[in-house]
């Protein structure tokens, strides 16, 4: 049984991880700023003899430290999940991802240092990568060209990171995550459509023309694949994470919403192939070498796509019925 | 006539681009907080009615908002040099080259973006590339795993840069420098080797077991091809700056020097062939993509590293006479 530190554990994937390694049987401890977590997706680990949550922000080694030393300094893993995930806020003000992003996990790096601790898990992303257009993308492509902010400061992270494992940290796993879907939703393109489609059930606004195509993996998926390469031998792993196919299209997506919300809306696109400034139209993953280790995804794009949109429909209703 | 900033322009770089961009008439601000940059090398330009000295941290946007207010944000070229080069101190303590390297380049980006100024130069550094053994680093090699914390935040630099490319800044090049000499010397293999040997003329200790094999270029080509290059076109250039010989040896250096400064020393060579965590013991570094734009080094690693010495010892002298 080992000792967890989550950061950014309020979040979407965090919470997703949170139940799992609880499952496990693994003691967790959430470090969270609440910035984009939310307090409520903890609710049902709470009083869990396990599991313990501490408001802090990453980004200052010393506060993370003194979570740490109240758990006295016992830190097998840590999950650095706390980032800012909206990429047009970042682009807006890039102060946001420099702190939400770049420097938690500078100050995850110095806390780890001084404690000693042994195993950082980070998530990383897609979109240190870029657009390659319709080259596969592999690990090992070049050049890595982000050109969202949010994809810059996951990839300077990623070398603070790598220079940090040659100087002192004894291991590390980087995990590029593709866009994941699922519960708890705040925010997305699933999520965005449910909600303007409740707001608005005649019309559908997309941005972009739809002809964007992307790979999305379910969260279930995700949390797997970071358990399954945190078990696999090696000091410093990478892998990209995502379903096996190429993806599917924001018109698809547009359109199961629309059927199973409001059959009768009409879709109406906007134009060109990039929804904001920092998005990417259209780009191949490959997971050959994640899959090379044994890892299969169990949903596919289209089929994780539908099974989020049940799971956020339930979400939207549970939590109407809650007000 | 164009006018422009020089981050860390009192250090050993800044100060011969200072005195190239004079030579050609352009106006020169140079912009410096002096922790690593000594005022003493901007001695010869003082009183040069096209230049102007500002002491400054780079890495408040605020400050450096308020030099390029004072010349009425007349900002045709940025050329980001400020940065910590002393690796091993980066090493020990991250936060400098959290502060010197990456944050000054976040606070260029927004002073930059607040002005709108057209276009950025930035110092980069062959040590984003790691450890290639003998294969040889082109500028699209992968993956990146830069072994030092400089390396790191140098490439961390180089992500920012390129999001701000494609959110807003108009232009940029990026230079990747390779192990630069000549003088103003305050730091490097040559200038220690003097040192050395000024201080214990008998006995030279180096560190590592001297089989250590790099290329050196001298600052007057690197000068020339950063200004080469900016005379290209393109929004986003990067390019490797480097002799176009394969490198000379530490123990080559060493002799070298002695030779020069106290024939009779003994050389005591260290164990092993990294002179210091995060150093890179060899590396093959291609420039082919510079020298098909038409560039030339004058000098190949050999003829630099023996200017260099030359210069050096002039300079020595002439600091001794001074005291």
């Amino acid at each position: 049984m080992g000792s967890h530190f989550i950061t950014g554990g309020a979040g979407f994937v965090g919470v997703n991880l949170v139940r799992r390694l609880l499952a496990d049987g693994e003691n967790v401890v959430v470090v969270d700023d609440l910035s984009r977590g939310r307090i409520e997706f903890l609710a049902s680990f709470e009083g869990h003899s396990n599991f313990a949550f501490r408001r802090a922000d990453c980004s200052n080694a010393n506060v993370l430290l003194g979570v740490m030393r109240e758990f006295n300094n016992h830190v097998d893993h840590v999950w650095h999940l706390a980032a800012n995930s909206d990429i047009p806020v970042g682009i807006a003000d890039p102060r946001i991802d420099l702190e939400r992003t770049f420097l938690t996990t500078f100050g995850v790096l110095a806390a780890m240092r001084a404690i000693k601790a042994d195993y950082l898990h980070f998530a990383s992303s897609s979109a240190i990568y870029a657009d390659f257009k319709d080259v596969e993308i592999y690990e090992d492509i070049a050049p890595l060209e982000p050109i969202s902010n949010y994809g810059a400061m996951k990839l300077a992270s990623e070398a603070q990171i790598r220079a940090a494992v040659e100087a002192y940290l004894p291991r590390a796993d980087i995990f590029r995550f593709p866009n994941v879907i699922g519960t708890p939703a705040t925010h997305g393109v699933i999520f965005d459509f449910v909600r303007k489609l409740k707001a608005t059930p005649e019309r559908l606004d997309v941005l972009g023309d739809g002809s964007q195509q992307k790979a999305y993996l379910h969260v279930d998926d995700l949390v797997n694949a970071m358990i399954h390469v945190s078990q696999l031998g090696g000091r410093y792993k990478v892998f990209n994470i995502g379903p096996s196919d190429s993806g599917i299209t924001v018109k698809t997506i547009a359109e199961t919403v629309r059927d199973r919300v409001s059959p009768n809306a009409t879709i109406a696109y906007g134009e060109g192939n990039r929804g904001w400034v920092g998005d990417v139209p259209r780009f191949r993953y490959s997971v050959q070498k994640l899959i090379s280790t044994g890892w299969t995804p169990t949903l596919g794009s289209d089929a994780a796509m539908r099974h989020a949109i049940d799971e956020i429909l339930r979400q939207e209703t549970a939590s109407r019925c809650r007000r």
